[in-house]
């Protein structure tokens, strides 16, 4: 890499941006854009397009992985030949605006995806067998996360989430998500009541008090399936656009479950039910 | 509550001690103590015994809830006729110690159950159809704390922890867990090798890439699951101790779940074959 200038000012401009970026829900919105914090997050992110910018530490730069990830989203430019702008930053400034506690050295500013612009997955069929995620007032950003990462890796195309919802941008949500919200087309401040009415398929909530366990139900058409609030689960308006409840079964006698838990054995049923035949 | 007095300094020694139990792991070892907060945990502990201390802010000491759990925990002596010492700190140093951000207003001092204390679950079926966790070198007291909280509403007896797994103890595992310590029997610092060749049923381990889905395994008789750390998965040794791989299959073509999610997984498709006989 070439002997880029480093910021080490706390009173730089664009030092001031990132932070803000990372720190604030409020100003993600305003800019429209997101900080991805490590070579996963940004790997995961170049089949969307180029970043706007790309942040490395001091340290950062001089790492093998580092630069081979820098040569790959320079060939995600499309052939316009534009080189990226890369900032290098003190590994102190760096380590300020990071969301990790050893961080690997490298950031990139992105436009938050539009969710038309994630590919559809090939697990979906085209659209034949949709299978959609809804969320109310998911709060804890690691549970937030976690949800995303298990319906992307159990072939979920969409998910909606509640005016109440936590930001799916933010720095946590994004490293507890591993790349997932790459994968799947999140429709932000939904009304999920709406969402549940349009959905051409069966729209399951997950209760703790529902007569029918998951097991006996269905899960291997098109489903919706949504989960509310941990502490105070789904909305009363929520649940009546349900068309079925179901429970998760606890022999060990404990009353409910982690949600990020209940939805990955809830995504995984439909997995295991489309594979079976059901 | 009579008016007991109010502790208002940092420097006061019985603070002093509730707050390095709260900080520090090598403390609540040493003691043989930890702190649960909140009224939920503090329910969940009192079919072991009686806390050694509680403590309740100036405001929690007036809430109806908190009231009640008192009356309990004193019905808790077993007929001793000994009064629970309760303490009051001002909302402010409760507040310092207190690992929620809006805190419910009580905690208590216990000690560490020994793994025999806690009764064995009914679902057990008095031993003839164990089900154990071993868990290696889990970090995230988020992940730690929601897997103990599965394992123990799917029905699991015993946990086995590897010498790298975070204290199960500290007051975000325990947070986590929301009560399931109380349920299983814990086992820290544990060799997971040993453990899994005395286990009399089949031990299987979850990777990422065994041949063998969970689905074409069978989980209903006497198992013991195995899960390794997220970053580093499960050391060789381990595995080579293990009868069995299998792997959760992905369609939507990401690598891998949170661990937590994964083991959730794992766990209920144990309570899914149990149900429908495997």
């Amino acid at each position: 890499m070439k002997s880029e200038q480093v910021i080490t000012s706390r009173d730089n401009p664009f030092f001031k941006r990132l932070a803000k970026l990372a720190a604030s829900s409020h100003q993600r919105k305003a800019a429209g854009l997101t900080l991805l914090d490590g070579v996963h997050l940004i790997q995961a992110y170049l089949p969307l397009g180029q970043p706007e910018s790309i942040i490395v530490s001091e340290t950062g730069r001089e790492s093998r992985e580092i630069k081979k990830l820098l040569a790959e989203a320079d060939g995600s430019t499309g052939g316009t030949g534009a080189k990226m702008a890369i900032t290098v930053l003190s590994d102190g400034l760096f380590h300020d605006i990071s969301s990790v506690r050893t961080p690997t050295g490298i950031m990139a500013v992105v436009p938050i995806p539009s969710p038309g612009s994630v590919r559809a997955m090939k697990y979906n069929d085209n659209g034949k067998e949709e299978f959609w995620v809804l969320l109310e007032a998911i709060q804890d950003p690691g549970n937030f996360g976690s949800i995303l990462r298990s319906a992307a890796a159990a072939g979920a195309s969409r998910v909606y989430l509640s005016d109440g919802c936590a930001d799916p941008w933010s720095p946590k949500t994004l490293r507890a998500a591993m790349g997932a919200h790459f994968l799947l087309q999140i429709y932000e401040r939904s009304n999920l009541a709406e969402v549940a009415g349009i959905f051409k398929g069966k729209v399951i909530a997950s209760t703790l008090d529902a007569g029918k366990t998951l097991y006996q139900a269905d899960f291997a058409g098109p489903v919706a399936l949504v989960f509310g609030n941990e502490g105070a689960g789904l909305s009363k308006a929520l649940l009546q656009a349900c068309m079925e409840r179901i429970r998760i079964p606890m022999p060990g006698g404990t009353e409910s479950l982690n949600v990020a838990a209940a939805a990955a054995v809830c995504f995984f049923e439909r997995v295991r039910q489309k594979k079976t035949g059901g």
